[in-house]
Order: C-alpha cells, then sequence, then structure tokens
C-alpha cells in the first residue's frame, strides 16, 4: 500500500511538467490525412518514440509502414504476469475550418480545466495518461505491476491502412493477454464507462447510371429517366414508416438483447433527452419499441450520408446528370455479418433498379460487430481502477460506432480489448475547439496505475497462442 | 430581282473573308460566367461593335451594363419601313473539359466542313449569320429592305441578369415591330425548323435541415432524422408512376393541345427514337398517353438536377449531414405560371416534410411558357426564307426549353420574336468540341438576307408603343 501511494504521489507531483509534455505533444500537426503533412507524423512518431525510451521502456522503435509509422515500447521484465498492450493514435483529424478555432489547433492553449488543441482528447491526451501511468511506475517502484506494450498507431484518423497487416505479420511478437485503449468519451466527469459493445459497419456506394451524357432538363425533362432521381426513389425506400429497414432478410439474425440487459441499459445508459441533446436534435427518430440508445447500440440503422449526383453550386443549373451516387453506411448487431448484409443489399437493389437505368453497389468497408464479455476479468479491473482513479462506479456502456481494431485485436491477436476512456461528451472530438478536460487527463493517470496494478493480481493461462481462459486471483488461489 | 441576285452573289463571293472574321469572333474568350475573362469580354464587344461599324451600320455602341456590356447599331433610314431588331449573344460558356477538346477552344479551327471552337455555334456563328445579311445589303444595294437595330448580349450564358433592365429603360429608343434570334438547332442540316412554342421554367431549391451540426452515423444512425434521407424521401415521391408530377393543382392549368397541331407534330416533330438517340439515352419514361417529342413540349416535367448533401469525396464517411439541399427545375405549359407554382409546390412541400426536420423552398428564377403564333406573319416570311435559304420546307417546332428574352420583348417591348436556329443537333452547343457547319453558316447568311426582304414586304401598323396589328402586304395593296 505504501508503493501504491508513492506512485500516485509522484504522478500529483509531477502534474505540471505531465501537461508541458502533452503540449508538446499536441503541437505536432500530424494530420494523417493530408499528405502535406507526412514530415510532421515522423516528426511526431520520433518525438513519441524518444519520448518512450526516456522513461525507460524498452525496444523502443518507429517502425515504418507503406503508410505512417507506429511507435513501439515495451517493458516485459515480469515472467509469469500478465501482458497488457496498450494501444492508440498519436495522428490526428485535420483541423480545418480553422477559422473555427478560438486558439490556433497546432498551438495548444490551457484554459480553465481544459487544454484546447486539435488531438487534446483524441488520442493524444488519452493515450498520453496511459505513457504517465507507466512513467510514475518505472520512477518509483522501478518496474509497472504487469508486462506492457505500447503500440501507437498514425493511421487511425485514416483508416488504419497498414495496421491489420502489420498485427498479422508479427502477432506472435505481439502476444498479450489483453489490449487496453482509451479513445473515447465517457457519460460525464463523474460518470466513467466502459465500452463493451460496438457495432459493425458496412460501408458502400450505391451509383445510379442513365444516358451516356448529362443533359439539358429543359431539352429533355419530361422523356428521359433521371438517374439522380431514379436514385433518391430507391434511397427514400430503404426505410419503412415503422424506422425499419426495407431489405428482406435484413433483420434474419439479428438477436433479440436480453432482458437483464435492456434493464440494465434503461437504468445507466444515456436517456432519449440525453441522446438528443448530444446530438443536437429535436425529436427521436427510428424503429418502434426502442429507446434512443437501444436504436444506437442493440438495433442496426442504415445512414445516408452523402449523395453526389448533378449540380451542386450557387444558384441553379437545368441538367439531368447522367449518373448518381449515394454513399450508405450501415451499422450491424450482433449476428450480422456486413458480407452477408452487402449480399441482400445487392440483391435488394437489383430488383428495385427501374428500367432505363442501370445501378452498381461498391463495397467500401467491413467490420463485424464486437464485444467484450462484461464478466472478463479485464473489464472488472477496469471497473475497480475507475472506481479509484475517478472516484464513481462505472457504468458498461454499448456504443454505436464501431471499433475496427478491437476486432483486429480479437481475431488477429485472439485478445479482448478494454475500452477505457477518459474524454468528455463535449470535448468536441473532430470539430474546431477540441480539448481535453485536465481533470480528466489526471484521473486517467491515477485510473491507468490504478488498473496496470489490479491486472497485476490476475493471473492468465494463455493457451497456444490466444489467451482463452483466465482466473480472478482469488480463483486460483483457492 | 437582280438586286436580289447581287447580294446573294456577294455573299457568296465573300465566303472566305466572312470565314476568317468569324475566326477572329471565335478567337475572344468571351466566357461570361468565369470573373477572370471581363477584360475578354470587353474586348470582343468592342471588336464587335467595330465590325458593325465597319459594315455601315450606324450609332454604334458598346453599351456598359452592371456585368458585361451591350453591343448596339441600327440602320433606321426606311420610314414606313418595318424595324427588325435582331438579337443574339457573344458571350461563351465555359470551355472545360480543355482536355476534351481535339483543338484548344479558343483556336478556331475547320475540319471539314466545320469550324470549331467555343462559340462556333453558340452564338457567335448564328449571330455572324445576320451581321452579314445586312453587310452584304449595305455593300450591294446600299441599304437594307428593312429597318434593322442589332442588339448583342454578353451577359446570355449567365443569365440575361442586366438584359431586362436595360430593356424596360430603353423601351422607348429600341421600338420594333419583330424580334429575330438565332440560337438553337433546327432539324438537320435538310431540315430547316421555325421555334414556336418554349416552355416556361420554374427553378426552385429544396432544404431540409435537422440537427445542429453534422453527427457521426454510427454513434446516432438510427435515432435522429436524416435530413438528407428525409429529402430523398421527398424528392422520391414527387412522380407517380404513370410519370406524373404529385403536387396537388399542379396540372389544373394546363390545357389540352388541340388534335390537329399534335398530327402536325407526330408528322413533322423528332420520332421518339430521335428524341432518344439526340438525348443518348435507350429507353423512353414519363407521362403516358403522349410521345417523347409531346412531353418534352406540350406537357410539364419536373427534373432534379443536383443534391447538395453530406460527403461527397472519396470512399466513405460516416456522417449524418445536418442539411441537405435538392435543386428543382420545372419545365411548364401554357397557360401554368411559374409563381402560381411556386405556390403550390410551397404548399405541398409543408405538407410532406416529415417530424423531425424543417423544410425550406427558395425560388431561384422564373418564366413563363412562350409562345410565337404560327400564323404571324414574321414567321410567314421565315418560312419563305428557309425555303430560300436551304432549299428546303421548314418545319415549325416546339422545344422543351425557355428563352426568358423571348418574354422580355413580348413583356416589355411588345414584339414577337422569330426563332429562326442554323445549328445543328451534333454541333455540341455547352460542350467540349462545339462546332458550326458551314453550310449552315452560308444558308444562314442566306436564309437572313431573305427574310429582311420578305419582311420588307410586310406592313406593320404601330399601335402606341406596341406592334399589335400587322398586315400581309398583299392585304395592304388590295
Amino acid at each position: 500500500m505504501k508503493d501504491a501511494h508513492r506512485v500516485l504521489a509522484f504522478a500529483s507531483a509531477n502534474r505540471p511538467r505531465f501537461i508541458e509534455e502533452l503540449r508538446a505533444f499536441i503541437r505536432f500537426p500530424s494530420v494523417s490525412a493530408q499528405p502535406n503533412h507526412v514530415g510532421d507524423l515522423k516528426r511526431c512518431a520520433t518525438w513519441l518514440a524518444g519520448h518512450l525510451s526516456e522513461i525507460g521502456l524498452q525496444r523502443v522503435h518507429v517502425i515504418p509502414t507503406k503508410g505512417h509509422p507506429l511507435v513501439y515500447g515495451e517493458w516485459l521484465r515480469g515472467p509469469g504476469r500478465p501482458t497488457v498492450l496498450i494501444y492508440g493514435h498519436y495522428d490526428v483529424q485535420p483541423a480545418d475550418p480553422l477559422g473555427a478555432w478560438r486558439t490556433p489547433p497546432f498551438e495548444p492553449t490551457v484554459r480553465g480545466d481544459n487544454i484546447y488543441g486539435r488531438g487534446a482528447a483524441d488520442d493524444k491526451g488519452q493515450l498520453f495518461a496511459h505513457v504517465k501511468a507507466i512513467e510514475c511506475f518505472l520512477r518509483t517502484a522501478g518496474r509497472p505491476p504487469v508486462n506492457v506494450r505500447c503500440l501507437f498507431e498514425g493511421e487511425e484518423e485514416s483508416g488504419s491502412t497498414n495496421f491489420d497487416s502489420f498485427l498479422r505479420r508479427y502477432r506472435r511478437a505481439l502476444a498479450a493477454d489483453v489490449a487496453l485503449m482509451s479513445d473515447m468519451p465517457i457519460l460525464g466527469p463523474d460518470r466513467p464507462a466502459i465500452t463493451y459493445s460496438m457495432r459493425g459497419a458496412l460501408s458502400l456506394e450505391l451509383e445510379v447510371r442513365g444516358q451516356r451524357n448529362d443533359l439539358h432538363s429543359g431539352n429533355f425533362g419530361g422523356a428521359v429517366r433521371n438517374p439522380l432521381q431514379a436514385l433518391c426513389e430507391i434511397l427514400g425506400s430503404l426505410h419503412g414508416d415503422d424506422g425499419r429497414i426495407r431489405v428482406p432478410g435484413f433483420y434474419d439474425r439479428v438477436r433479440e438483447c436480453n432482458p437483464r440487459e435492456r434493464a440494465y441499459m434503461r437504468h445507466c445508459g444515456p436517456s432519449d433527452s440525453e441522446v438528443l441533446q448530444n446530438g443536437g436534435a429535436e425529436f427521436g427518430w427510428g424503429e418502434r419499441g426502442f429507446s434512443l440508445y437501444e436504436r444506437i447500440t442493440i438495433r442496426p440503422s442504415l445512414t445516408l450520408n452523402g449523395i453526389v449526383g448533378g449540380y451542386q453550386g450557387e444558384g441553379g443549373k437545368a441538367v439531368i446528370p447522367a449518373r448518381a451516387t449515394g454513399k450508405l453506411n450501415f451499422r450491424l448487431v450482433r449476428d450480422q455479418d456486413p458480407h452477408e448484409i452487402e449480399a441482400l443489399f445487392r440483391e435488394h437493389i437489383a430488383r428495385v433498379t427501374p428500367r432505363g437505368v442501370r445501378s452498381q453497389v461498391r463495397g467500401i468497408s467491413y467490420a463485424k460487430p464486437a464485444r467484450v464479455p462484461r464478466d472478463h476479468p479485464a473489464l472488472q479491473a477496469a471497473a475497480v481502477a475507475y472506481r479509484l482513479g475517478f472516484g464513481a462506479e462505472p457504468v458498461f456502456l454499448r456504443v454505436g460506432g464501431s471499433l475496427p481494431v478491437v476486432n483486429s485485436f480479437q481475431e488477429i491477436l485472439g485478445i479482448p480489448t478494454v475500452l477505457m476512456g477518459f474524454a468528455l461528451p463535449d470535448d468536441r472530438l473532430h470539430g474546431p475547439n477540441e480539448k481535453f478536460h485536465l481533470p480528466n487527463f489526471f484521473n486517467g493517470i491515477a485510473t491507468s496505475i490504478s488498473f496496470l496494478r489490479e491486472m497485476g493480481r490476475i493471473s492468465f493461462q494463455r493457451t497456444g497462442e490466444s489467451t482463452g481462459a483466465c482466473k480472478r486471483p482469488e480463483a486460483v488461489a483457492r
């Protein structure tokens, strides 16, 4: 207990320095989607790797990929102890619209309890909380209570293009018992949350083509099928009045959620009015018989993300476009398979495409729904850690989004991921004036410290390459 | 007759020079929609005015407007003779995509029987045929057989923004008996056509707005109304399966066309397969019980020209857009009024906008349907002129497009417009490799010469400021 106190005391005593280091980290404009920032990502990765070496991690590398590099560092000197793979990303979203920022996005500024800057919360600040937790152990106890591997990506905001192939190539070298990531908001400063379920995703393009070239809508309007209108008619018929998706077979594999879990969700999850408030919306919409929180988590959805078709400039242009494309995003739940849903969608579109136009469906991205068992000991450790770090009981949360990396860890490394967020719902991730709440940064460090310590008390029995079984320490002892 | 022969002989003898002059005219990149061409329009106007002076027109002016200048010139020394107002435009459409041109758009090139270049047909070549016809009279007979005013605009391709206010301001000074313009295709090299009916037009924007900001379709998909989807549902329901427009009251004022005219249209107008071929389309579509030519001329239409909403870049982006806008273009027939149709549309949209989103309709442009009586003596003169100039009987044609200038001449100056095209259906107006068929240029000059001569035989009785009654010469004589 004395040791534990020293580690936390070190964390408290060094807060001003930690903030300064985080500022230095945020200062790199590591925008992975914009080619002109290639050098900034390299510099940011080099800085981060240098920092990992400095705090005492070993085998620190900047690992080149076909895109932006990964940063790796480890401490594995605890034989027989569990290994935690800490994942995060040092790349950030584009900062535009620049004019909407109160202070420049890459000149991080502390105002009140917050640090402002692009990437402050997503994900530099959250990632850095774990790095600081490891430092606190190394500088006081001389060792963390578990083995750790840090693996930080530079392409998360641009599709993690090269991440899976890296995992596949080095799956043996990356052996771990559990992955840990903090790249999501909790419900509030005193409402920590452990995410245990994510929807799957399927992104598609639907193109409708008609006549060879754009035509004048005066000269031909009323005599030829307009592909853009046909697209609208198809897209406009994909939902019923009951909010359900009208693709035959779509709901066949959707499991009913058990009543106990629904009761828990009602009790602990966001209310309808909180969902609406978070979304800045006045009214809810969707499938009858489900709360808004349920609609975005345990029920699948289909969103039209955009349409490319015809004239999009100022004023009007009398044109019948020759083609039009809709961009669609399904969110899927257990046990829907994105490839199977794509096949059902293709069949449906073939059936409903009217004469006079041709349609084509193109797949863009696929992610299966993911889930971490709530009774997994690592999730229990996270709950204890939140209690100690935030002084509040965490809720177990389903989210509507998808985290393909969770599937990658499960499918390639065979390990579950603990999703322990430190960001707040109003941190404006991806938006102008992104911020990170500094009390959450400090609570996050304390939570990470407690998590690593709790993990050190669990005994994982590795079977071959994957970690299936695991036991709580008491179970081992008794 | 000897005089007539001399005029036509002059035209024939000077063909090479006329082509060179037309090349010089086309060489000006007078793209009115692009601000970087302001100087080119000025230079083109100055050149054109110089040319009108050179051939002997009087009171030639480059008339400044708030936009691009007008060019004016006149010959009014025939008291008691009819006055023809020759209208055309010296501005052109943008030339892009530049890569699709075989020869540069502003380096006019003669290949075979055609001259290639932006504006070759639309409208420099067609306009110039009339200028050359006047020159032929002035250089041989010393005077044209009628009074003429030339009025050439520099903003036709960008909405004729300042034209109507000019007409209103100088309506007395511009007094004429009939307007003449050549800015449309005929049916073929030996199928001249007089356009006598145009549809009206109404362009609108329909915007649908939902939540305050764009949302993540993972985090909120299924729980909030997507404005882009709502827009698609509205737009997708605007047509019935029978091809009719489902706006209550929309057809109330649509007149049935008389059977004799429909028989004429069937006989002389383009067949369904010609319409499809001209449009590069495989199948027809639209209102049952009407041919394709009828659907684009005597029946109204509604075309969705474009949608602005959501993500339009490469690949996918998981977004629920906060707003989406559709651009719509109605084409209207006798006696539909664009403002009345707009009101009906607004009422309909208010009725069908679903809860959870707000909609707004914005008017962009309005043009009433226009019509020139087929038995008007100026149209009979045009028919005689075509017979002499093209050696073929012209057909009387309805077109689906709108020519707001025809309404302006009717409503502001009180005169009908003779629409006598010299372009061909395959001249690629507005497209890359625009061309003008040189035989049509020469036949156009001959036709204009004959038209002016025929007009000289008509006696118009001006009543006040407008010209209502008019008589064929024989009627006056007898």
